[in-house]
C-alpha cells in the first residue's frame, strides 16, 4: 500500500503514544477551542448566542473505500471533507473535528501517518481543529469515524425543510464526475488484475479522479450567498445523488417540485466519459453519489442576486406536494423522480 | 445471538428508512437541542457562557466486546455510559450523544433493536438526546461509534493536568470489578466451548457481572461533589485501569504522588473472586479497566467537607514531581507505579 521501506507496526506504539504523534502536527486555530486533544473531552465555546451545529459520518474498508486505488491520503483529506460538507450544508462554519478510527495489523504506524497528513492539510484549508478522537484495533480491514462541530448565527441554520412552493431549486458546480471517476477507477482495476504489468490509463481523467479522490466542501458557496444576501430557504448536501437529495429536501418541505434535465450542469469531461462507458450522463448526475455540491432553494424574489452567480444553477422549481416530484426531460416529459433517478413509464 | 424468530435482513431496509425506525422511541428531552435525528447536522445551543464538552469512543467487535456472552441491549446501554463518563470526568453534564455502527450482514434489524433498545434505556436514565449518527455496512462484524455533547459552566470544567503538590488523591466506588467481571465470563465461555450442555456457573456473582456488563457513569459524585462545594483540582475516569489513570493525571499535572495499597476500594465478591483465581486483587484494581469510576484530587483545604462521603474514598495524596508516582504497598514497601500495575523490584 506504502512504498516506504519502513514498517513500524501500530502494537508498537501505546495508544496514547500514537494519538501523542499522529496529532502533533495538528495546531489549534480556532479561538472556541478552549481544549484539544489530551483529556477525557474536548473544550468548546463559542460567542454568547451561536448555535452548536454537530454532524459525523461513518466509513468502512470494503464499503466505502478501496485501498487498492484511494491513497491514505486523499482517504484521510476526503474523510475530513465530507463531514464538513454537512456543517455547510446547514449554512454554518465547521470549527472542530474528532476523528476515530480501528485499524487491522495490515496498517503500520507509517500508513496512519499518511492518513493523518490528509486530514492535516483539510484541517488547515478549511480552518478547522482536530480536538479529540480514539485509536483501537480491528479484526479486519479500516474504518473511520469522524464527528464535525461548527457554529451559525441563531436563527441562521438552514434545515431541508424550509422549501416553500415556488422556490427557486439550485445546485452548485457540476454533478455526475465523482461518480464517473470512481467508475475509471474500477475499470482500471480489473484491467490491472488481469494484467499487472500495464499501466493505469487515467490521462485526460485529472476532474473526474480528482471529484472521487479529493472532494472539495463548498465553503465558498456559503460565503458568496452571505456576501450576495441571499439565504436558502432549505439545503442539504450532494451526498448520495441528486434525486436522492432532492427527494430529501421536498419530503422534509411537504412539498414538490419540477426538475429541468436540460438545466442539470454536467461537465463536459464526466458527460465524454459517461458515453464512452454507454451511460447516461443526466443518470450519472441524478443517481451517482460523492459529488458533495449543495442543493439548496431559494425565495423566487432572490432571483436577480442569483441570475450573476458563476457557479450556481437553477434546476427547477419548487410546486404544490400534490404535484409531485418530476423530472422534466428534454423530449418535454415528465416523469417521477425516483432515489435511483427516474420512472420512465 | 437472538432467540427472536423473525430475521429481518438489514438490506431490506433503506438506509433513512432503517435509522428512522431504530431512533423513534428516542425523544428529545433537552431545551439546548433544536434539531436532533433527520437533517444533515444536529442543532444545539447551550446558554450565553456555557462550555462546550466533546468526548467520543469507538468500540469494535472481537476487540471491546465478545458477543458470545454480552447481550446487544447491554452492549448498546454500555456504549453510551462510557461516553457519558467522559463529560462527567470533565465536570459537566452530557446533554446529547450522536451513535454511528456499521454492522455485517451477519445482524438483523431485530439484532439492532435490541442494541439501540439499550441506548434507549441509557439515553433515559442519564437525560441525554439521541441527535444524530450514521449507520453502514461492513464486511465483518461490529462496529459502534459515539459522540457525547455536554456542557459546564465557563471555568468549571476540571482538566488532568490541576492537580497540586499536597492534594488528596480520591477516588469513587471500588475498583476491579469489572475485570473480574470479564474473567468470569470468559472462563465459562471455555466451559462452554468444552460442553456446550453446561449451564454457566454465574450465580453469586452479580455484582462483578454488572460491572462489567452494565455499567454506569457516576453522575451522583459529580452532583454530590456540587453540593457539598468541592471543585477537584484535576479529574479522569477509570477506564484503563488505576494505575494508567494515576500516571495520566500526574503526567499531565507535572506532579508526583503516593498511593496507599491498603485504600484501594475493593468489592469483598472482587476479592474473594481474585482470590479463587489466583489473582491478586490489588493488582486487578491497579490494571484491571472499565471500572468508570472517578478519580480525582481536592485540595487539602476540602478535607472536611469530604470525609462523611459514603462512596468516596482517600486513596493517597499528591507529591513533587522529583518524588515519583509510587504505591506503598501494605508492608510499607514503596514501589514506582507502572501503566500494569507496578513494579516490585
Amino acid at each position: 500500500m506504502l512504498e516506504n521501506s519502513t514498517r513500524t507496526e501500530l502494537s508498537a506504539m501505546g495508544e496514547f503514544a500514537l494519538i501523542k504523534h499522529l496529532t502533533e502536527h495538528f495546531e489549534i486555530k480556532n479561538e472556541s477551542t478552549l481544549k484539544g486533544v489530551g483529556d477525557d473531552a474536548a473544550v468548546i465555546q463559542y460567542e454568547a448566542g451561536k448555535q452548536i451545529l454537530v454532524s459525523t459520518d461513518m466509513l468502512v474498508e470494503g464499503v466505502h473505500f478501496d485501498l487498492t486505488y484511494v491513497p491514505l491520503k486523499h482517504l484521510g483529506y476526503k474523510s475530513i471533507v465530507v463531514n464538513l460538507s454537512d456543517i455547510y450544508a446547514m449554512n454554518g462554519t465547521p470549527r472542530q473535528v474528532t476523528v476515530s478510527y480501528a485499524a487491522s495489523n495490515r496498517f503500520s504506524v507509517e500508513a496512519m501517518e499518511e492518513l493523518y497528513a490528509g486530514m492535516l492539510v483539510a484541517c488547515k484549508k478549511y480552518g478547522v481543529d482536530l480536538v479529540g478522537g480514539d485509536t483501537t484495533s480491528s479484526t479486519s480491514g479500516l474504518m473511520i469515524s469522524v464527528t464535525a462541530i461548527g457554529e451559525c448565527e441563531a436563527g441562521q441554520a438552514v434545515y431541508r425543510s424550509g422549501a416553500k412552493e415556488k422556490d427557486l431549486l439550485c445546485v452548485s458546480g457540476d454533478l455526475g464526475g465523482a461518480y464517473m471517476g470512481l467508475q475509471l477507477l474500477e475499470r482500471e482495476k480489473f484491467v490491472f488484475k488481469d494484467n499487472p504489468k500495464l499501466q493505469p490509463d487515467l490521462e485526460g481523467n485529472d476532474y473526474i479522479l480528482e471529484r472521487q479522490l479529493k472532494p472539495e466542501a463548498r465553503r465558498d458557496v456559503i460565503e458568496y450567498l452571505h456576501k450576495i444576501g441571499v439565504k436558502p430557504t432549505s439545503m442539504i448536501d450532494v451526498s448520495d445523488g441528486l434525486a436522492s437529495e432532492i427527494l430529501h429536501l421536498c419530503t422534509n418541505s411537504e412539498v414538490g417540485c419540477e426538475l429541468y434535465e436540460d438545466k442539470i450542469p454536467i461537465d463536459l469531461q464526466t458527460y465524454d466519459r459517461a458515453r464512452e462507458f454507454g451511460l447516461d450522463p443526466t443518470v450519472c448526475a441524478l443517481s451517482g453519489g460523492e459529488d458533495y455540491e449543495l442543493l439548496f432553494t431559494v425565495a423566487m424574489s432572490d432571483y436577480e442576486k442569483l441570475k450573476e452567480a458563476k457557479d450556481i444553477t437553477i434546476i427547477g422549481h419548487i410546486t404544490a406536494k400534490t404535484s409531485g416530484t418530476n423530472l422534466v426531460t428534454r423530449s418535454g416529459g415528465s416523469h417521477p423522480l425516483t432515489a435511483q433517478g427516474w420512472k420512465a413509464f
